[in-house]
């Protein structure tokens, strides 16, 4: 029996699909595939999912939420971790609704830290900015932590999980790099598969 | 600097894609997605490939090693590891060929021991099936080894290596179950990604 240490599903920007079939009306907008990777720790991969999401659009939270809870791993998982929080454009994932969509802690990582006025800026120019801008502001404050080396920053925004809880969760799970290993590999896999 | 240990580069079929629109001529022929990976060791993914091959087609000697020799990882790679010699239904991989073409030592691992008259059988019902079946019986004689476990057998053919090396790399990788990781983690991405 599969112990319950199934703890990590992240996803990674797959690829831009555009369909050259007019026929095919109802997929004629440009989707990204994210790929959610299950991880035992920081050591074992246990399961790969998948989900599509809009460019620019409204959907990642919630496709992201229903990949993760339609999932055979669902029951063992313990936390969810995302690759920043804007996919696929500016998709941006409600980590606090999606927190309360799956009952599971989420913990979004980046490497460098988000220029908010940028992203402000950057919004404008798309249809409904102030409810992206209202996403982005709802995933909180920002903290700053080291995972392996002193000198090398990550940066999270947590919801459902206290900061203390997440920063020892991506130190433990950062086996390789200093990001936790299943955002590393979720990264991989989503590269290696792109431009099908 | 990268250290020369990546080296096993695996397979895992895919998905069968059907192309609905007739205006895409040339990709109506289903085609199934091979998916490589990298690994060093047992324990860390490097990275992750692609390529596509018909299905009961002849491509997949071919498109395995182009995949192969044009990836960024070609000169680090110390052996290419395969999940069984057929893919995509009867699309043979001819492992001596595959090994001539790419340089590197060749290992087939199945967990059940193929059943050759059954194979001849079920070729004939397919077209070039002398073809198919030279290519089955240039992969030699198969081997019985075990990894972890002296119960648990896992079978073997190899090409451009010893039996004895071979058996050495596969007891090496087979960190989490009774065949070597890489296989096992390609198998998981590609029935991830499947049904595209």
């Amino acid at each position: 029996m599969r112990s319950p240490q199934n703890w990590a599903v992240s996803m990674g920007i797959l690829r831009r699909k555009r369909y050259d079939c007019v026929a095919m009306s109802t997929r004629t907008e440009s989707s990204v595939l994210v790929v959610g990777v299950v991880f035992r720790g920081g050591y074992w991969l246990d399961g790969v999912m998948h989900t599509e999401i809009l460019v620019d659009g409204f959907d990642a939270t919630e496709n992201i939420s229903k990949m993760v809870t339609s999932s055979p791993h669902y029951e063992q998982l313990r936390v969810i971790m995302l690759n920043g929080i804007t996919f696929a454009g500016f998709n941006v994932v409600d980590i606090k609704a999606l927190n309360a969509m799956t009952g599971l802690p989420v913990i979004a990582v980046t490497r460098e830290k988000p220029d908010l006025p940028r992203i402000r800026n950057a919004l404008k120019h798309l249809p409904r900015s102030e409810e992206r801008w209202k996403a982005v502001l709802n995933a909180g404050e920002i903290s700053e932590v080291s995972t392996r080396k002193e000198g090398e920053k990550i940066y999270l925004h947590v919801a459902g999980v206290s900061l203390v809880d997440a920063e020892k969760i991506v130190r433990l799970t950062s086996t390789r790099s200093n990001i936790p290993e299943a955002l590393r590999v979720a990264h991989l896999i989503a590269s290696g598969i792109s431009h099908l």
